[in-house]
Order: structure tokens, then sequence, then C-alpha cells
């Protein structure tokens, strides 16, 4: 990855739009996945009841996609161009986003099973390391940056891509015992990005 | 909320560009949960007749969602810049703007249901809600506007937020009567949006 | 139309936007509703064999809103600036082009109906009027423009929103005589836009 | 190709983010193609095991369509305006691209049938030379290019352009004798590209 550079880098615009317009399709095709039920009306009020687990994962998958694009959209404030090797990041960042409505489904389908819930956690787990991945790569190489960073931001940063991850791995292990304490760390990730007083806390932590 | 500043906020490009994804997806899955009849071909067109309510459905909800995110675009006038908050209040409004194709699915497939005409009308009342959310914390947050705002364009974007879920609350309550009264509200409702002299009056009111 | 201005317009660079993701959407969802035959491999190629209306479909719908994606775009070089108006003509358009999935379906589905082709011919022509509206309202609001703009730009963009949907009229027609004729008309017609020598006949007429 | 102008071109911009829409689309969509398995519990681990030619497609799908999308991104660093021959060379990239879903679910559904290894080779065979078309054209229009390029520069993207499809058709050949040769050669093909190393190589190549 440090060899010399090949071709001068591009404007990031375009990979920030591709990324934006996959990151749009995979939130939409959430609820796709979610069908309407089809069963005489009288019925129809507690077929709903029973997609609870649906409705849940597309919350919980909503925000937990919503923790990453945010994320990667803050890097790009100052990775202000991407070589072939960050263009390659992204695209892995992305093929992996992109399989977030599958193994969603899987786990809708299979909230009991152990491996549905491992398959998800990694799955999360593993675009958050390629979000590490990209920054680390974006920091290292200066002539893809706007400019210095301050070493507080690389730490925030650092700590935004790697946080999610360490909790899907609890996740998983939890799973051992019983998945649904799975599903509850799951659901309870995004709140650490999501309520400003918890987010001040790991802020004022990496300063 | 007003608690200070984290992080410098971004600009806002982005997060339009991330929901005029959503908006432009979830405008297009509406047609594509219209399947094409497969009957003998004698039969096609009484089996067209009987799919008015999912065409109906389409357009109703297409003109929503136009009202929408013309309101969301109107607000990015002078909303030039976007915090962690405002960011999450966005992906909040965008979660609810994709789960419209699923309740617009079970109100064409349960026209009659008053508990499908409540979801479909509670669905678009909160995205109006968060609308309105997004907008009252951009206009408390001035640097994450452009300038100072007038105040009759402040009263202007709050009425037009706000006018779109009471006319829906209304269409849930018309419910109680006769669901048919609910879906004339609905269909009705965006042209309080579209017809200039309809507009002209609220314009007029908020000056 | 010709009322006063109610608010000041916008830039018209959000409703680019949202127009390129639904014409990228319903081009991208021609191909999602040509299934993979789910035969026994021998069988295979003649089931690919049977599905050739699919894709003639396919690449004619393609075609068809590649024509009015690039005269969208182009009307945008001198209209830069939209008002409400404008945006809801726009919010029209987009629904009738995000109709061309669900009636190419149904032409492909029933390629010898009188009844589908004119739908489809009418969807068609329908895109295009609006899309001359477009123009015509544009080019009446001169604060919606970016200059003034030669007689002979006019009188090509005018042509190049009509053109179609007249032959898709003509189409219609001759589907009263045969409707294998209005499918070759359909399918002939993006070429008047696509051919080099066909388009300079039109543009020196319009000169 | 070569006669005069018609009308003077536009900025490649909306061209730019109607292909990024597509692409957006098309990767995503490969995934929607693999359906979560509806089988017991305990015969879900198998089922997804005997599901790994679905997930082996993604992943190569999802890499042949980021060598083409950053093949034609990186043309768009020169070519900075389009005309109507370009455009249209553009909508022909963009129908073969949104084709490669139906292509890859072909091959995925008959992984040894030599006529879906064949279509499949030909479909990612055709974007490449159409890619190459749309750098041909463009470097012979210098009203279109930012600025005169480099000749080492013309060379490199001529091999990028053509190095894949080459591959494609030695892939279909391969086939001939054993199709899981096809499927090694599809799948290898991207990293090319991908592995710095290897683009290094034909890099100093075109220099």
């Amino acid at each position: 990855m440090h060899e010399p550079l090949r071709l001068p880098p591009s404007s990031a615009g375009r990979l920030e739009a591709l990324s934006d317009g996959v990151f749009a399709i995979v939130m939409t095709l959430l609820i796709f996945d979610i069908r309407v039920p089809r069963v005489a009306p009288a019925e129809m009020p507690m077929a709903l009841v029973h997609m609870w687990p649906s409705f849940a994962g597309y919350f919980v998958s909503f925000a937990l996609l919503g923790v990453y694009w945010s994320g990667h959209r803050a890097q790009f404030n100052f990775i202000v161009r991407a070589d072939q090797n960050l263009t390659w990041i992204n695209i892995i960042f992305l093929s992996l986003t992109a399989f977030v409505p599958f193994s969603t489904g899987l786990l809708t389908q299979y909230p009991h099973s152990l491996l549905a819930v491992s398959l998800y956690g990694i799955n999360l787990t593993l675009i958050g390391v390629v979000l590490y991945w990209h920054l680390h790569y974006g920091i290292h190489h200066a002539h893809l940056l706007s400019g210095s960073i301050a070493p507080h931001v690389v730490r925030y940063a650092t700590l935004r891509c790697l946080l999610a991850p360490a909790c899907y791995l609890i996740a998983i292990g939890a799973g051992l015992i019983d998945t649904r304490l799975s599903l509850v760390i799951f659901a309870a990730t995004p709140f650490l990005y999501i309520i400003p007083w918890l987010q001040g806390v790991w802020w004022r932590w990496s300063s």
C-alpha cells in the first residue's frame, strides 16, 4: 500500500456520490424486504404484531447504517482526494455495506440462531474495520488530505470507527449465552452515537 | 440538544445527496410494488381496472413525498451546515420516509381497514413532525445557517411542515366515521401545496 | 401559473439530483423485472430465446428514457433556478417516468394487446408533453433563466420535446392496424435522437 | 460521429451523477437477488453453504463493476464536457452495466453452462469495449477536454479499458475446456486492478 503513486489522485467527489447512492439504496431496500401481509383483514393486525422482528430489524439496521454513513462522511471532511488504493478500500467498504440487507434478513428470519447473529455481527464489524482502514490509509498519505489534522481529531475518528465493531464483537460473544442478549446489544449500539450526552463522553475521552 | 458543539459542523452537501437518493428510490419503489397482472389477455383490462387503488395510492404517495421533499429542500436554502444532531434528525426523517412504501402497500391492500388508514396517517404525520424538528433545530443554531432569517420565512416554513400533518390527523379522525373519507383527505392534501392559488392563501397568511 | 412569485426560487441543483436519481433507478429496475429462468439447464437456451420481448423491451425503454433524460438535462443548461411551480412540474414528470417499468412490463407481458400498446404509448407521450410544459414554463419566467435564450434554441428544444410524443401517437394509431407496427415505431423512435445524421436533419430544420 | 457539432456541449456533471446512480443501484441490486433461505433453522447453515456460488458471484460482480466504475471516473478527470454523441455512448455503457445483475443471476443459476458463462463474459466484454469507445471519442474531440492529455495517460487509459475485456474473452475460450476455468478467470481479473503491485506492472508498461 505504501509504494509510490501511479497516477495523480482524483477529487473524492464521485467516490462520495457513489457511496451516498449505495447507502441510500441499502437503507431503502431494508423496507422492501418487509412484505405487506396478505391475510384476511381481520387477521391483519395480528400479522403486523408478529412482524415486529422485521420492524425492529429495519430501524436497528437503518441506525447502524447511519452510524457508518456519518463516520464515512466525516472522514471526507479532511480526505479530499482519492488514489486507486483509497478507491478500492471504498469499494470493499461498499460491498460489505450492500450486504447488510441480506444479513439483516437472515437475522430477522432466524432471530434465535447463533449463526445468524454471528454473521450479522461479523458483517457489521467488518464494515467498521474497513472504515478504520480507510481512515488509516487516508491520514498516512498527505497528498490526499486537505491539510494537517490535529491529533485529537485522529483519535476521535479512530474511536468512532472502532467503537461500534467492539460492541458487535461483544454482541457475538453474548450470543453464546443467549441470542436475545446479542439483539439488545445490536439495538443499543447506535445510541452511543445518537445520544448527545453519550457521544460527549467519548469525545472528551479522545480529547 | 443544546449542549456545546463537539466537532465543527460539516457542509450539508452530502446530507442533501443522501436525502435525494432516498427520496428518489422511495418514489420509484412505489411503482415496483404494483405487479403487472398475469392473467389471460382478455381479462387484463378488468384486472387493471381492479388495480385502481394501487394506481391511486401510487400517485397520492408520490405527491405526498413531493411535498416533504420540497419542504426539506427549502430548509437547506438557509441551513447550510450540519452537526451531529442535525444529521441524526435527518436520518430519523429518512427512516420514516423509507417506510412509506410499506404503509402505502398496507393501505392499498386493506383500504377499508381503520388500522391501515391510521398507520399510513401516523407515518406521514411523523415525517412532517420530524421535518419541523429539523427546522426548529436548524434555526436555533446560528452556526448552521447561511445568515439571519426573516421572521416570515420561519413562519412560512413552520406552516409548511405542520399543515400536512394537521390534515393527516384530521384524516385519521375522519376514518372513525368512514375510511373512504380518510382516503379523500389523503389524496386532497398535496393540492394545498401544488395549486398556486391555495398556496398563495397560506403564504399570505404567514406574511 | 403566472401569478406573482411567493418565495424566491432555489437553485435547480437538487431538482436535478432527484431527477438523476429517479432516472438511474427506473433504468436499472427495468432489468430487475426480467427474471432469470429457473428451468432444467438443457431448456435454458430456449427459455432465453422466448424471453426476447423482455430483452427488446429493456433496451427500447432504456433508450426512450435516455431521450427524455437528455432532453431534461439540456433544459437545465439555461433553466438554473426552480420555483414551486417548476418543482411540481418536475415531480409530475418524474411520477410519469417512474411509471415506465410498469407500462413496459405490461407491454412485454401482452405484446399483442392494443390496450397495453396504448397505455405504453400514452405513458411515454405524457412524459414528453410534461417535458414541453417544463420548457414552456421555464422560458416564460426570466428569473429562472441564466440569461436570454436564442430563438433557435427554443425551437430546437420544443421540437426535441414534441418529436417523440408525435411518434408515440402515430404508434398508437398504427396499433389499430397491427400492434407489431406499434412496437416497431416505439423501437425506432430513439434513433431519431441517437443517429447523428438524423439529428442533424431536425437541428437544421429548427435553425 | 465526426460531423460538426450541433449544440454546444454541456458540462459532464449530470452524466456523472446519472452514472454514479446506475452503478450504485446495480451494485446494490446484486445482493437483492440473493434471497434469505426459508428453511427449518437446523437446515439453515447447510442452505447458506449451498448458496456459495451466489455469494462468490456477488463479490466478483461487485469487483468487476468497481473496475469499470473507476475507469469511467478516471476518464472524466480529463473529459469535462459532453456532447450528444458522448451522452449516447454513456447511455449505451449504462444499459450494458444495468444488465449485469441479470447475467450474474444467470451465471450463478447455471454455473456449468457454457452459454451462461459466455453471456456473462460477453456482457462484461461489451462494457469494456464501450468504455474504450467513450475514451476514444473523448480524446479525439478537443472541445470536450479540460486540456491536452499526455500520451502515456492515453496509453494507460486504453490499457485500463481493454485489459479486462481481453481477460473475459480468454475466460470464454477457457469455458470450451471447462466452465470452472472461466469462473476462476472472471474472479481473478479484478485483482489486476486492485493489487497495487500488479497495477504497477501495467502502469510501467504503458509509460
